[in-house]
């Protein structure tokens, strides 16, 4: 896929429930910044005013959306995002950790929601292209399900609308992020998510400081 | 433009603003009942819950969107309102009359914020594309801007974020409308919307009823 030239570095943080990704992108925005980066963390849905107002609307509302509304909805959050904060950003050169991005509405709307059918794998597609803003690097925290079962249960509060969906349903998205993840071998790379929290920071760190290195050689 | 087989009758108001739409989509449901047909009256944005949630947000929120965002978000509305509410009645052979539908994103989105930019237009369109659902008929509601700010004026009460706009933003909304209806002179009748409530009303009722006695005709 198609990545926007700018100076700076896009790294999503992918994954299904309880692979620890919202701790696990501050302890490597932290880190980087340690090492001198300018890093700017953020997350989806989310991260400008309109897009939190549409994450409210799909994942606390009470009217339910049909799939293609779903779907536009998430890319117009994103669209926001994209255009607000992300790109300005990149373009300063900062490196941009965001917390879910467009691999998660291939997983979640896509599979898991939308059953893996092809017109809404085509849709999703469709719109991804419109939108635009590929990372440049996607870490994929991956976790089997039964474990991402028990820490959700374990973590306790209020569940969003995707923590509250069955076994299947997260078995789906998984199969989601493995499917994307054949797909785009060189932007994905796989990190366990099963061991420690130190032990997946580490090795996040890891796969990360490699990149930028290759990076900086090349450059 | 592709429209969708179905046994109903899916027709549009369009138009800036002051031109009656509201009250003539009423009146000429009303009367359309009286002849007989079953008519299912709604309006955009908004139709659903998830619809009307989107329409708040983007009419009255506080929250500003990208262009895009903006786009997508009138477009995801129109999606849950297509599916949940035209989609269903048009299958049972109703006649649909809604209020403002994809030639508002045209004018709106396309020509008063974005003011033409071949961007901007390629994005709705590619949108449009994907989420279908073509009128059979499109009643452009047609009024001199000067005409429908004296209007606005006199009607008072909360201004929407569309109705607050400068004179020269209606006028490239009006310039929109009419591209669009020199595009698709199948479609879109122009309506003049000067003259009186009722006289307007005997026309859109003309117009529809040639329509329907055309369709009869051919089918």
């Amino acid at each position: 896929m198609h990545r926007s030239e700018h100076p700076g570095i896009f790294i999503t943080l992918e994954g299904g429930e309880g692979g620890g990704k919202t701790t696990q992108s501050h302890l490597l925005s932290e880190r980087l910044r340690a090492d001198g980066w300018r890093v700017y963390q953020t997350r989806e849905p989310g991260g400008t005013p309109a897009a939190e107002a549409l994450r409210n609307l799909l994942l606390f509302g009470e009217a339910e959306f049909c799939w293609q509304a779903e779907i536009m909805a998430h890319m117009a959050a994103r669209a926001d995002h994209l255009a607000k904060v992300i790109h300005p950003a990149l373009a300063e050169g900062q490196i941009v950790v965001c917390d879910r991005y467009h691999d998660s509405t291939w997983a979640y709307q896509g599979y898991g929601i939308g059953q893996k059918k092809p017109e809404v794998l085509a849709f999703i597609n469709a719109l991804r292209q419109l939108v635009g803003g590929e990372p440049d690097l996607t870490l994929w925290l991956d976790l089997p399900c039964e474990v991402a079962h028990k820490r959700i249960a374990q973590r306790g509060g209020k569940l969003d609308r995707y923590e509250g969906q069955q076994v299947a349903f997260h078995e789906r998205v998984r199969e989601g992020f493995q499917a994307m993840a054949e797909r785009d071998l060189e932007r994905i790379i796989r990190v366990d998510a099963e061991p420690s929290e130190v032990e997946v920071q580490a090795r996040l760190y890891e796969v990360v400081t490699q990149y930028l290195a290759q990076k900086r050689g090349a450059s």
